[in-house]
């Protein structure tokens, strides 16, 4: 043994593997063979081999940060989600900080303002305009159903959590159709997810014999754009008696719009939203509306980044599609006879 | 002339300054008296020095990045404030990254995980709890009312931007008191805001001959809080007839709890929140509220960022404390005559 330290390239030599493979060992990763991890323990052992931590991290680029990147602060829906991933990221030494599409600045698109943060990975929450990722993108998990440039990718699957859309919208039309209403709108919010409850909805009113009835261009999920639609749209055809919104914020909007128009609800007006929001939830509020099992996207999104990270422990058998629940509370009830 | 490539420190000697302030030149920065501007551009242009902007944007350390740490993603109150914030930032080029202390990871306090991310500023609208800040701090605004280890420094305005709690949490109590109601809860909340609030709806009640009625230990600010505090003051003194809740996501607990006891807003129950977030706007609440000047406070607290990070532009005389207004909508009415 020479007198001067041994490297990280004296155990590579020893062991009879790359450097790249000492440093996953290190890292505690498991994405190496047992026997792999073995002949490089032994070599650290055999060397005297003390790993300097500020160097391997910095090999590594571990800064304990993961990039969360959503939509918009003013739609709730992600609050569960963010708790969730937090409770697992967490104890596993990461941070997390987020990005909005609204504010993180109109010159860079969200992924390459996250770059720049030099995250350890990226949770994609958000429709992502882009052709193609970059090149440099670090390992990232898609949460939610999303536009992506990934959707056509094979390996798409791979990346990706989140709740069965088009069932939640399916089993949100199916209550309202149960209940006996025949003019059932829907708020139509462009988004990947909302676009896949627009489809959801359009089938179920038909496998009913019934006439679909949604505003036709897909518009923001907003509380203000669902009053403006539910306004118009109950201007239009008198005859409607329940709503199923994209969201729930644009279910708020509807709630609004009952109110500006006399209508009691659920007397009169029936209504269900999507997300089971924490302002769903709310008493005051008490909406009908689908779980989109937040926190078990969350949860999974959470254990597929890990896996991806190389972290110590891993996750098997993640699964990638999870099932959503009709949550019923005080906005849905039987139409009115005329 | 040498052969070489004139440096910043061939720039500096030939104008007779510090290389430090060459970098400020090179910046844009305002903080450079026009005479060494000059020197320097002078011995720019006599060298012929082209700067690296790369290299020039490593010294700065500049990523172009603020972050900005708020308490929970599920008090709405600061949307309008990072709104506001990136309508000034995004067009000097900063982006914004935003860490909550819920999920930003218990190990660590968010003002260590937002320096991990080495942004060129920081915006600090939450309550900091440490002793002191770390002396690494890079240029930083504290945006609204916040416990921080900055509150006795003689310093502390200068960093600072609210609105002026003390007289909101008094229009609020007046309105209530103008209206003819005696009975006048208060929800207590724990946090700088909060404490300011309760302070001045103490005195307000007080001279005008009333009872101050509060929850004893503020609380969180959560719709949760609101909720079962309200119910409790209203089960132990049900001669209320009006709260003054200490911000809004409180006061929708304040509406549920209303709402599951039977009691019709405002017929039997006015309700004033603070802050005037998006849900208080909404048409289905349409709660009376505090308008915080969330969207001055985020401009405000931008303009002072920016003049401590040297932008090329400064903005002198940033006023520091806003004026509040009322804002009345469907939750208050005079109290029933019995």
């Amino acid at each position: 043994m020479s007198s001067t330290r041994p490297t990280i390239y004296d155990v590579a030599k020893e062991a009879g593997v790359s450097k790249s493979l000492v440093s996953l060992v290190l890292r505690g990763s498991d994405n190496v063979s047992a026997r792999s991890a073995t002949a490089v323990n032994d070599a650290i052992k055999k060397l005297g081999y003390q790993p300097n931590r500020a160097a391997s991290d910095l090999a590594a680029k571990r800064r304990n940060l993961v990039a969360v990147l959503i939509d918009d602060y003013s739609n709730p829906w992600f609050i569960d989600m963010l708790q969730s991933l937090s409770e697992i990221l967490t104890p596993q030494g990461y941070r997390m900080s987020v990005i909005d599409s609204l504010t993180s600045g109109s010159d860079t698109d969200p992924i390459t303002h996250a770059l720049t943060m030099r995250p350890d990975g990226i949770i994609i929450a958000q429709d992502i305009a882009e052709k193609s990722l970059p090149e440099n993108m670090p390992p990232f998990v898609v949460a939610g159903t999303r536009f992506t440039p990934l959707e056509s990718d094979t390996q798409f699957a791979t990346h990706a959590v989140s709740n069965d859309d088009f069932l939640g919208a399916k089993l949100a039309t199916e209550h309202l159709i149960g209940l006996g209403h025949k003019h059932i709108a829907h708020i139509n919010v462009h988004s990947g997810a909302g676009q896949k409850r627009l489809a959801s909805y359009t089938a179920s009113m038909k496998e009913h014999d019934l006439v679909p009835l949604a505003n036709e261009t897909p518009g923001p999920a907003t509380e203000h754009y669902g009053y403006t639609q539910a306004l118009a749209l109950l201007e239009s055809h008198p005859e409607i008696t329940a709503f199923f919104a994209s969201n729930d914020i644009t279910a708020i909007g509807v709630l609004g719009a009952a109110r500006e128009r006399g209508l009691r609800v659920p007397e009169d007006l029936s209504v269900v939203g999507y997300d089971n929001t924490p302002l769903a939830q709310s008493r005051l509020v008490s909406l009908t509306t689908i779980d989109d099992n937040s926190i078990g996207v969350g949860h999974n999104a959470a254990y597929l980044l890990l896996n991806k990270l190389g972290a110590k422990k891993s996750y098997p058998d993640v699964e990638h599609t999870l099932v959503p629940q009709l949550v019923k509370r005080s906005t849905t009830a039987a139409p009115r006879l005329n």
